[in-house]
């Protein structure tokens, strides 16, 4: 099955809110085998929410819109869908005696449509069949939306499947990936690949052809840069490493500033590895709870290799933990001199074994620089651990 | 002007990659007194991108395009584009030059057209112009269209100007705002403003009418809960006037896992306020860092009012700081319970004068409640300056 999606809101148009709901929704369709064609964004207005359904509704038969379900004025995609189909809105006396407060505009379901409840808001979702089209509402709050659409669309007799193979591959660039698959796969089925490059790497995305023959073959050249598929992210990566073996986790952040120990703990489940840690954003703090040494940091500064290094094993003896992980760089906008320049990073990772640290010189902007920092040192990670039981094995 | 946007790649109508061009471009559009129509999301392929040509040329004159600019073989947009206006594509010597690496695909040139360079990557901006329409082609990395299009924009003579008023607020909800704006605007005046919720409030957006005057009546009923214009986010809001007060800040962290200190130091210049402070993910290590009593954590639970003002104080006497700020709840989606449940987060504030704070139940999922409870406790420290103020004086 076809989808498209309509996103409404001058929200949207005009880059105040983040649009995520084509990237959520399109996420959720794939999962149900629904192929998402095309998706449209437009503003609150009659004409351009019935222009963007005219343009939708010639190219698949299921649209989805989003937006506009809300209680204030602004909110107008229901009486404009309800026009555009000629329904009429009738209130729902169960749907009013379910809101938290009585707003009428939300209990109004066009005639004929099917309603689904919102967990988290008062705008519900709604199901309208016209002639051979089926069009899903859904409210604009991406986790409202999120909520809802499965629902619907196990409604409609559809089932979640498993999407296609989606390989996550970090330290290697798209180029030099491409020049490794051309040695093994034929042009033809290169043609079938995506590569989608992020701060977490660059993801393969075997979109046509034999999938699990090209997914062998890719991992045959590729396995080394290779931790995962569709989305396992790196911080579920290396939180189910350390769970499975055991391993304990505590981090000290200086230039992420606890973006790495957010991105860890956003993992259901991560406080039975991950202990804690300390974001050190003044020298003193570097001195007083990790126990960096005054003379490195005079001697080095704190962006070295030698307070990378102090932090990590600092860190990992204050929580006792196996492992112990450390960022200490210049994130910018300002700060970098010629020999240390905006974007570098000296990233440690100490073990009960020894302790060390890698430099590197990040691109981009001070977000850029702190998301590329914290997915490396999960890397740095994944794959000392890794080597830990190639050499013990 | 008014342009519209076209965003190319297999990956976002899939949700594998994050959609958020739309967002970014429209801003930048608006800064430069650009108003977009509609942004539609295509899959990489000609007839789909020469179908979204069709319909957005259109609409505007102006089309914007991003995504399928790179070097690898499911980037055509450059190829597909110079069909659809019958340009040959010719090597630029200059663009090949200024390359990393020798990639033929990313010195070509639409004939006639303008290149830009990328500060970020390989794939360069182009501007066609083609009778009465102007079409921008630009990378789909995020940062690097962001980077190019307002060199482009001010190429076309286009200058950047001040944006609508945007009004920020806390703590008030959407419909409680609605309420208390009908008594002080028009029904006409109201159907002008957007209202945009999210994690962090609800903005409201003056969209049309006499801008200055509506503000200042919003002001008038609401100015309790507001805490910024435009991009003035909480985090930066805070971050000035701490700054403006020479006042230092600590943070301890439990269920928000590093998200409010990495919020705080996304801010540039953070470090001269923000000394650091502890993710404490056990609570040996709320005893530890910290010095949370035993006997509380016994008593009350890890999530109790005791422990979030205990490691608020900690926190704030350990860093030497004015301010210690404190987390501790369930993010979920598991460990509730029906007294404590999921959502369930306390947040602490201590001063030199005394240690408060204060318990919420937040809706949504793990990643929704980290964040509000971020802002709530970010919202407690800005009044709190502010009653400081108001008491003093």
């Amino acid at each position: 099955m076809e989808a498209s999606l309509l996103v409404i809101g001058d929200e949207v148009v005009s880059g105040l809110v983040k649009e995520i709901n084509i990237t959520l929704l399109s996420r959720i369709l794939e999962k149900y085998g629904i192929k998402v064609r095309m998706g449209l964004c437009v503003r609150d207005h009659p004409d351009e929410i019935k222009k963007g359904l005219d343009v939708l509704m010639k190219q698949t038969e299921l649209v989805i819109l989003t937006g506009g379900l809300g209680p204030t004025p602004d909110d107008i995609t229901l009486k404009t869908v309800s026009e555009y189909f000629n329904l009429s809105l009738v209130e729902s006396p169960e749907l009013l005696s379910s809101l938290p407060c009585k707003l009428r505009t939300q209990a109004m379901v066009p005639e004929g449509a099917e309603y689904f409840k919102n967990p988290y808001g008062t705008a519900p979702g709604f199901l309208i069949e016209k002639e051979k089209n089926r069009i899903i509402l859904l409210p604009g709050v991406p986790s409202e939306a999120e909520a809802i659409l499965p629902e619907i669309l196990e409604y409609m007799g559809l089932k979640e499947e498993k999407i296609k193979v989606v390989i996550r591959t970090f330290e290697i660039p798209e180029v030099r990936i491409l020049e490794v698959l051309s040695a093994v796969l034929s042009p033809q089925e290169i043609k079938g690949l995506s590569f989608l490059p992020g701060n977490d790497g660059v993801r393969i995305w075997i979109k046509e052809g034999d999938v699990e023959d090209i997914r062998e073959r890719i991992y045959d050249v590729l396995e080394d840069y290779i931790y995962g598929e569709g989305d396992e992210t790196l911080e579920k990566v290396v939180g189910r490493m350390l769970k499975e073996r055991g391993f304990t986790l505590a981090c000290a952040e200086s230039c992420t500033g606890g973006l790495l120990m957010d991105l860890i703990t956003n993992v259901p489940g991560s406080s039975e590895y991950f202990m804690g840690g300390i974001v050190s954003y003044s020298n003193e703090s570097k001195i007083r709870e990790l126990g960096v040494r005054r003379e490195s940091l005079e001697k080095h500064g704190a962006v070295s290799e030698a307070v990378a290094k102090e932090m990590a094993q600092g860190v990992r003896e204050l929580y006792g933990t196996d492992f112990g992980l450390s960022t200490t760089g210049i994130a910018g906008p300002t700060g970098g001199t010629g020999e240390k320049p905006v974007g570098l990073v000296w990233m440690g990772i100490s073990a009960r074994d020894g302790t060390r640290a890698q430099r590197r010189v990040f691109k981009g902007k001070r977000r850029d620089v702190k998301e590329k920092a914290v997915y490396f040192v999960l890397n740095m990670l994944r794959k000392y651990i890794l080597d830990l039981e190639r050499t013990s094995g």
